[in-house]
This record gives C-alpha cells, structure tokens and sequence, in this order.
C-alpha cells in the first residue's frame, strides 16, 4: 500500500463516519416530523444540535483537510473515476463548511430561527413589515456568506452552488428566459379555450385509508421497495433517503380531496427510488451520494408528472381506482378524469399549481431574489414587485402578502438559490424522459400495461448508479447529449395540452 | 464561583451530552423495533455502534475520571443532597465502564452476538448442546468481568449491582425463601378449589383495533400522558423514557386473546409513568434518573396487577369494555370477568406466568445462575437441574428444553443477576401498594370511581420524583419503614385468591 491509498483510505473512513452520524441525524429529522410527542420537541432541539456540532467538528477536523489538500491534485486524467469525483466533492463540501468564520455561522443560525418566527408571524398577520427587517438582515448575512466562500464569484452564484453544483446564475437566466413567454402562451391558450377541466371529481369523498391503499398499491407498483423503505403521515410531505436500505416517504390525506395525497405519493416516490438506486457500496461518501437539488427533482416530477398524469398510466390505474373508490368515481369517465389530473390554470400559490403554471411561480421567484440579494431590489419595494410580477406573468392579483411574497419559508430560513432548482428538475425531467422514450421505446404503451421497471431500469442505469460522478450539467449532456434546455419541457407541456385540451 | 462549584457544573455539561448522546441512541432503538424497514437492519447496526462508541468516550475520558475523583469526598455530610447523589452515581457508573480492559469489552460483545445466534438455534431445533459451550464462555467472560469491576466481592453481587445497585444475593435468598413455601402452598390450594377459571372469555375475537381504542382509553385513564409519549405496536412489548416529554410504550394485538395487549399496556404504563415522573430538570443526571430495574418493575407490575387485576379496577373499566367488546363480552357476568382475569396455574413459561406463579419461576432461574457462576452446576447438567425445581415447585416437566431452560433470552446476552429484579418489582410493589393505601385511603373504591390520580399522585411524591436519590434498599425503608420483606405480597397474593377462589 503506498501513501497516496492510505490517506485516500483514511478520508474515506472518515467521510463515512460523518455520513453515519449524519443519517443518525437523518432518523431524527423523520421521526420528529412523523412521530415525536408535542412535549418531546425541545429536547429534541437538543439532540439536533449536538449531533450537528459532532458531524462539523468531525468533518472540519485538520486531518480531514490535510487529507484532501493532499490528494486533490491526484487521479486528475480520471475524472470519473471513484477517487477523483470523491476527492473533487469532498473538498468542495469541506471548502464550503470551513471557510465561514464560526461568528458567522452562529449568527446566520440564530437569525434563520427568528426570521422564521418573524415569517411565520408575519403571514399570519398579513403585515409585511414584521418580516422586513429579518429579509434586510437575512439578505446582508448571505452576502457575507457569499463573499467567505468565493469572493471572486457572484454572490448568487455561490449561494446556488449549494443547492446546484457548478451552476450558474447566468446559464439560467438564458434557459429561463426561453421558457417563459411559450409558457405564458400556453397557459392563456389553455385557459381560452372554453373547456375547463372538471376539477370538482377530484374534490368528492375520498376516505383516507381507501386512499392509503391506493397509494401504496401505486407506489409499490412503479417500483418503490418497501421492504427498504416506508410510507408515512405528515404534515409536510417529504423523502428521506436515511441510509442503505432505509428510505422513507411521508404524505397527507385530504379526506375531500384526491390529487395532493396521490400525486405528492408518487412525487415523493419518484425522489426515494433515486435513493433507493444510488450505490450502496459508495453510501457515506460523494460516489454514493445524489448529484443535486434539481436532478433529485428531476426524478420526482418526472414520477408525478411526465409518468403520473400520463394517458398510460391511467389507462391501467384507473380502472383501479374504481375499485378503490366506487362513490367518488361513479360515472365518471375515463376522459374527464384525465382532464381533472391535467388540470392548466393561474394560481396565487406556488405548491398549489399545475405542472405548467408552476414554473412561471418560479422563474418570478428566481428574479426577485437576484435582485434582492444584489440590491436592486429594495426590500420594502419586494410585495410591489411580486404583485407586479404576477400580474404580468399569470394575470392575477394577491388580495394581500400571504398570498404573495409572505407564501414560502425559503427566504426566511435563508434558503436564497434554492428556487430554480425546482424548474431546472423540470427541465430535466422532460430532457431524461424524452432521451428514455427514445433508448427504451413506447413508454405511454408500457404504462399502460403496468410496465413501469423498463423506466425505472433506464434511471437506475443512466442516473442513479453513477452518484455524483457527473454534475447535473455534465449529466444532462452525457445522457441527452444535449445541455439545459427549455425545447423539451415546452413539447411536453405543448403535447399534453393539445392532448388534453385540443389545443 | 468557588473551584468545586465549576468542577461540579464541568461535571453536570458532560454527563449531560453523554446523557443526550444516549437519547438519541433510544430514538433508534425504538425505531428499530418499531418502525425499521427490513432493509435497514445492517447499517441500523453501524450508526448504533458508532453512537455507542462515542458514549463510551465521552464518558470514559480522562476528564470525567479527574471531575469524578476530585468531587468524590464532597458532600458527604448531605448524601441526599443533588451533589452527592450525582458524585455517588456518576461514580458507580465510571467505575463500571472503566474498569475493564478494552480486550474483555470486545470479547463480551462478539460473544453475547455469537451466543444470542446460538441460543436462538438451540431454542428453536431444541439442542441445549448447541448453545451449551456459548454458554459457558459467557460465563467464564462474566467471572472475569466481576474480578474486574470488584474483585473482593462475590461475583454474583457484581453481576446484580449492575441491575440492582447495593442489593446483594444473601439478602434475596433470606427474603426469597420467605416467599416460596406460602406460594407454592397457595398455588396448591387454588389448584385443588375445583374452580378454574373461565379462561375461554379472554380468548374470544377481539377486534385489534378495539384492542388498541380500549388500551388507549385505559393508558389514558390512568394516567399515561399521551402529549408527552406514544403507543404503538412491536414484536417485543417495550418501555422507552426517551427523553422528556418523549416516552414511549408498544404492545402487540392478538385478535383473538384479551389479556397480553390489555395487560401488557397497563404494564409499560407502569414503567412509561415513572419515567414521565422523573425530575426533568435533572435528566441526563443521576438525580432524575430511575434507581433500578426492581424499582422499574415494581411500578410496572403495581399497575399491571394490583391495580389493573383489581375489584374497583374492573367496577369502572367492565363497562366500557363491554362496549368495546360487545360480541366477545355477550352474556359474561362480572364476577367470571374478574375470575378470569386472576386466573393462577402453574406453567411452563415465565412470560406467560400469573402474578403469582411469576414469581417461583424467577427464584428457580435465581437459584440456578447462581449456582452455574460458581460453579457448583456444570453447564451441560443445566436442563436436568432445571426440570427437577420445574417438578418440585410447580408440579410440571417440560417436554423439551425449548419450553425448560432455553426459553428465555437473558443469559445468551450475559445478564446474570437480571431475573431475581423481576421479583423484587414484585416484593416492592406490594410494599408501596400496602403503604399508599395507608396514606392515601380506600384505592379500590377511588379505581371504582375512576380515580386513578391519587395513587399515581402518591408514587410520584415518594418515589419518582427523587430520582436515584436513594438506593432501592434506602427507599423502600424511607417510604414504608420496613426492609425488603415478602410479607405484603403474600398478604396480597393470599386476599386475593380468598377474593376469586374463596381459598
């Protein structure tokens, strides 16, 4: 064994450790959001933060960067290959949680904690002006951050890069911008067209264990392993990809309604299968680990949407869903159901809207907070701007902030970048499953049929099994052989339209 | 602030985060047995053992030992005082852990996994010589571990203070045989009255979900605070104080058997309700911490059978369980109800024992592990030894040693001195039981009434809310003014078959 293999040996037990900590961490954050007694949340807070002040110390430890500053020059002619992209990841996450000063990260900490109580208040009471100085002081806070981190890079830069490795600010703005005005087309199209869908089957009687049932049945058929994995209530859908073998999903039932519980099911299916198909021998370092934010979306929306409202799809679910609710679904036809789950239409909220509407939320959200973190933007002009925004991108008006800019938590909990990762995994969604269509067949024919693993197999080949070799714009460009772009969302969205609304 | 009051809050922070460390590892704990997907199990195993590493250094470092030691001669004169329980306690427990060599630590863990497999295999193909040689190793390894921790005193003393702090085995064995003569005499007796008990009541379908509608409502009656706690389902019925304002109790439904569910809930509440009562403000110190396993079981076993198998008990709750029960519960009248619920006969397996019989499986297992520590029984002379006390105390011979001396799990995991706790929860519930009556009045005609909150109000005042300020021995003399005696639960024991059997 030679030094360069003990060191890079040693990283990795250490890298793994952190890890193991970390999805100790992982078992405390679901079982708090889906378990823990009212009385049990402070000391819980308790726990959380120990278990955080163990994984920074172990993973700032000097050994630890020592280790990585020794080896980042090596296996540079492989990029691909497992040292080079765990080497590559580490030091950009050790970078990334050493370069703060502790001064800083104990304030940008103890402000996210009351700019989201000043968020929560602020929404409830409809006044703006409660969270304005925490936004001011949020915003000032990330530029510091920003600064530590890459002071040569563009504030919002750096900040995306958390969510959105390598991405970039400017890259988006040219995708987005190609998105946005076929987008706004569209959706004025859909909404003259005179043939709303029948929204009102959606909104009948769903008994919520009928609906658990239902759920399971589709989770478990495209291809989510329960025996390594679980469904659960909670306020808050979410995944969980806690450790090999352990990824779970939460949902919630609306005894009144059917599509958030279904949907959000398969949404949160289609982020824990790509757990569920990462590496398990690379668990605990980047080889295992997701690529990012928007390629983890790109596999949830891709399971919702592109999958999930699909013709296919419900030509075999559907006659399921009869069995599983006879009163709701009584005479309704195998038309109308299509068009209510295909449902197109301006709306104030952004977790609300359609698969169509939902990226102009974004691309408004995406601008505002370039502007505010620049400075561009007053924070006081912020509920104008997005009244304005909306305005002009969906044609409507809030009635007040909490339907406006006071909707998301984001911002309050510092979370600027995070946003477009949501239309980028939409993006993607659509550039994967029109490069999977093409290598694997007719997959509307397959759904039809039950056939989801030929799919399910193209992901795990293509995506899943490679970690975080690539970045998600390597990706793309590797399995596409295209970069981002727009053209394949918009045929999507434009066919399905047609599709659905003749138009 | 003076030296030793810095010395003693350096202290108090650390036994704390060694205390939060071991929280976090109860969270997984009941996950794994809760919740835990198939899957998960393997690396469940390496996010406890990390956890249980990092406790062990926590609390094994130097600094704790130097705290310790330079503390150890305070407060002496005010050994009831939150200083010198914690330095006493603290004490005991740093010894404990430090005492061993590493190499012994190990060889006790790999060979409690190895021994647990093979005492499973023997259980199940019935060979007491596949688990005998795993057997004796334990054995040899538990000697070595008594030298190690206290080598002037009997190992078997050792072995219980782990269990029972400062009980010793002389002093059972003098109060143990004042028990076993009357019981066997009163085993005796009922078994002769030709008056079974009307057992097929309790094996008639009872719906689980009922089941579960009908512990809750009776967890809640008694005083099992659902706010700061859980019931849920596992194999294994378990109690866990996780933290505060976080305990949490499970139960298994047999759909068609009343009394391991019902029982069994009223069981963990016991225990679930001492934890709950502990002094929050001292947890993670030995001052809000349980005192022992026999005090643990005597809260479990005084809730479990002499208030839930009471008169008064079953005045407030047949009424409603006739409601939760209507089919299973159709023309049963009180009086076979509360026969049927205090049925005593002998058997052949200790979970499934009586309250009374419980206990002459206990002393026969106390006698026994006893006797293989010193030596005095060989091993492989174990399943003959065990048979011949099976016949002369309760008159049965087991078909096999799967029903004999492999049905429990206990000394495949090394825990010697564990089993004489279970009686001695017994013994002291009935002490408590007798003297809260005193203090507080006429319980069975509060438990008629519903009234569950005096007797819990009277366990908390005397002995939950002062932690491990006293030693099992000192509270049991504190709070009734006798010594350990087996005089209460006869008397109990005896009342209540001239109450059912008329004997």
């Amino acid at each position: 064994m030679n030094t360069t293999e003990q060191k890079y040996a040693e990283m990795i037990t250490l890298l793994k450790e952190v890890k193991c900590l970390g999805s100790i961490g992982a078992v405390l954050g679901w079982d708090e959001r889906v378990m823990l007694p009212e009385h049990g949340a402070a000391y819980r807070a308790e726990q959380n933060s120990l278990l955080a002040k163990l994984v920074h110390e172990k993973f700032t430890s000097p050994r630890v960067g020592e280790l990585i500053e020794s080896l980042a020059g090596r296996w540079t002619d492989q990029p691909a290959s497992e040292q080079a992209v765990n080497v590559r990841e580490a030091k950009r996450a050790y970078d990334r949680e050493t370069k703060l000063p502790s001064s800083l990260v104990v304030e940008l900490s103890k402000t996210e904690v009351l700019a989201q109580q000043a968020w929560a208040e602020a929404r409830k009471t409809n006044e703006f002006a409660t969270f304005a100085p925490w936004l001011e002081k949020t915003l000032g806070l990330l530029r510091q951050k920003a600064a530590c981190i890459a002071p040569d890079k563009p504030a919002y830069d750096v900040l995306l890069d958390q969510f959105e490795p390598d991405e970039t600010a400017a890259n988006l703005r040219t995708v987005f911008e190609t998105l946005r005005a076929p987008l706004v087309e569209l959706v004025g199209k859909i909404g003259a067209c005179g043939r709303p869908a029948p929204l009102e089957i959606l909104e009948r009687t769903y008994p919520p264990d009928a609906q658990e049932r239902f759920a399971k049945q589709a989770a478990r058929a495209i291809g989510f392993d329960f025996a390594g994995g679980r469904l659960d209530v909670s306020l808050h859908p979410f995944s969980s990809g806690i450790a090999p073998g352990d990824t779970r999903i939460t949902t919630r039932y609306d005894p009144n309604y059917f599509g958030d519980a279904f949907f959000g099911t398969l949404h949160e299916c289609g982020h824990a299968m790509y757990s569920q198909g990462l590496p398990l021998e690379h668990f605990g370092t980047p080889r295992g680990d997701d690529v990012s934010l928007g390629i983890h979306e790109s596999q949830s929306r891709m399971w919702e949407n592109l999958v999930g409202r699909s013709r296919g799809f419900w030509t075999f679910f559907l006659p399921k869903a009869r069995e599983a609710f006879p009163d709701a679904l009584k005479g309704v036809n195998d038309q109308d159901w299509y068009r209510a789950v295909n449902d197109v239409r301006p709306s104030l909220i952004r977790t609300e809207a359609d698969e169509a509407t939902y990226n102009l939320h974004v691309l408004l959200r995406f601008e505002i907070e370039q502007d505010l973190l620049s400075g561009n933007l007053n924070v006081n002009d912020l509920p104008a701007a997005w009244n304005e925004k909306m305005k002009h991108d969906l044609g409507l008006t809030p009635p007040d902030d909490a339907h406006g800019c006071l909707q998301d938590i984001h911002w309050s909990g510092g979370a600027v970048g995070y946003f477009p990762t949501y239309t980028l995994g939409n993006l993607y969604a659509a550039q994967f499953f029109e490069q999977a269509r093409k290598d694997v067949g007719d997959l509307d024919a397959m759904f039809a049929r039950g056939e989801f693993a030929p799919l399910l197999a193209w992901l795990r080949k293509h995506i899943h099994t490679h970690g975080m070799t690539y970045t998600a714009t390597q990706l793309v460009q590797r399995v596409t052989g295209t970069a981002l772009s727009a053209r394949p969302l918009l045929d999507h969205l434009n066919a399905r339209a047609k599709d659905v609304y003749g138009v």
